[in-house]
């Protein structure tokens, strides 16, 4: 696997393995976990070169977020990328995609942004887009692997490249779970052992939400009400959104008629955690 | 040459053509003149295939502008096109560009899109760089001709590329005049017989200030005003803006130094229409 920072040697060097080379990419934040691994396997078992891109994109994290301690260790990224199939690794500095004086931005407006992780993190949504389109626009990649646990992500990304008529195509990945339940997470690091035993309850209040709708249960106000009751019986933990929307626009449905996306993100200290379960 | 509306259409017809061909792209509003006919003769001279579109991008004209009553002659454009070399003429609708609840925006923030006629065309050119990475994501163009004529929009098109690390190349042509030097425009047909004659003014002030420029005169502010004052002898001529910058980054400057545009934009009656010189 060859680790790569800069854009015109990672396209000269994806240009040297020939043409009609099926391109797959799975763009990372780094600190690789399970999550990221299946992302990268998929890629690698569907494409003939795989690339990986680690970027912690400064412009998708407000003032105060956790840019500066978001964790970081490239030695173990690359032995693991390698070990799930990666070909290229690219490790690009803030300034090789964002050249001085860069100002152009890339935005999904309407409700799809506002709502859920884009109502309390109001400029996120248009630094991932930005930076997801740049990093297209360098890999030209023919399938980029995101994974159903950004669930709010992965929609805003389906809707920018059809939007914009990009020619990519989107593959979403399942949920990795540790195997009592929590969803793997780079951020996961910075729970104490406290905070990671009461985390539970986010996957937890979930399935008791999907067991309650597959008893048929469709309102909204009471699926909510029970995933809420459930994370509040944990004293650190501190919600910042619980909702339940329509899984394709993320548009409020008060009834669950068509495939639907349970969706919380919480807090427990300085950590914050997201978790979703998809309802159809 | 094929005319096509179908964005799957066009994307099979450029790849029938084979592999590793060059693709030049005339992006346009179509009512074709000499200067769109120069920027698909170069195209066509520099490229395997040549593609030039014709659309009218109803989000770069604002409320109130002339999007309904811009001229619209597609029989003619086709044979115009076909004579400069057109291979493939994409002419598609509204809603082939724009899906149903389409988004997303590509914008280029600050200066470069505030002045000129960034200050009287508040959100046009949002609109440009909107349509132009589509189209660009359309066609995926090795190459891609902008008349010299909309300086603006040409250093604005070349940053959105610049800062997004599109992979194609903006090969800017220059401005094609009629004998009497009135820039070519699609709006110059709403000018009658005396706004015509008035309007020659545009290029003949540019030209004044020019000049003094060639004889050691590097105040920008006496060389706008040898501009305004010549457009003012015009009864007929409401001026919009003119306006002195640099000619990259389009920042106010107090003294030429460097390569400079100076620009104007001036109402007719309900024709707006703009001129710009490079003094370098």
């Amino acid at each position: 696997m060859k680790i790569i920072k800069n854009i015109d040697i990672l396209r000269n060097t994806i240009n040297e393995y020939g043409e009609n080379k099926a391109i797959g990419f799975v763009p990372t934040m780094g600190f690789l976990h399970e999550g990221h691994l299946s992302l990268i396997e998929k890629a690698s078992s569907e494409n003939d070169i795989t690339v990986v891109s680690i970027f912690v994109n400064p412009t998708q994290f407000g003032p105060g977020e956790d840019f500066e301690t978001y964790p970081r260790d490239l030695d173990r990224d690359a032995r693991l990328a390698e070990g799930a199939g990666a070909d290229i690794l690219f490790f690009p500095d803030a300034r090789e995609i964002y050249p001085i004086g860069a100002s152009t931005f890339v935005e999904v407006e309407g409700a799809i942004t506002k709502k859920l992780c884009g109502s309390s993190r109001p400029a996120h949504f248009k630094g991932v887009t930005t930076v997801v389109n740049t990093l297209f626009n360098i890999v030209s990649p023919h399938k980029a692997y995101f994974g159903q646990k950004d669930a709010q992500q992965l929609a805003v990304i389906k809707k920018m490249v059809r939007d914009l008529h990009m020619q990519v195509t989107i593959v979403a990945c399942p949920i990795v779970r540790e195997t009592d339940g929590l969803a793997l997470s780079s951020r996961n690091v910075g729970l104490n052992p406290e905070e990671r035993k009461q985390a539970l309850i986010l996957s937890q209040a979930l399935n008791r939400a999907r067991n309650l709708w597959k008893t048929g249960e469709t309102d909204v106000k009471i699926l909510k009400a029970v995933i809420s009751d459930g994370i509040n019986t944990m004293p650190l933990a501190d919600i910042d959104y619980v909702d339940i929307l329509d899984f394709n626009t993320l548009e409020a449905i008060k009834k669950i008629e068509a495939p639907a996306l349970a969706a919380v993100a919480v807090r427990f200290g300085d950590t914050r955690l997201i978790d979703n379960i998809i309802l159809e």
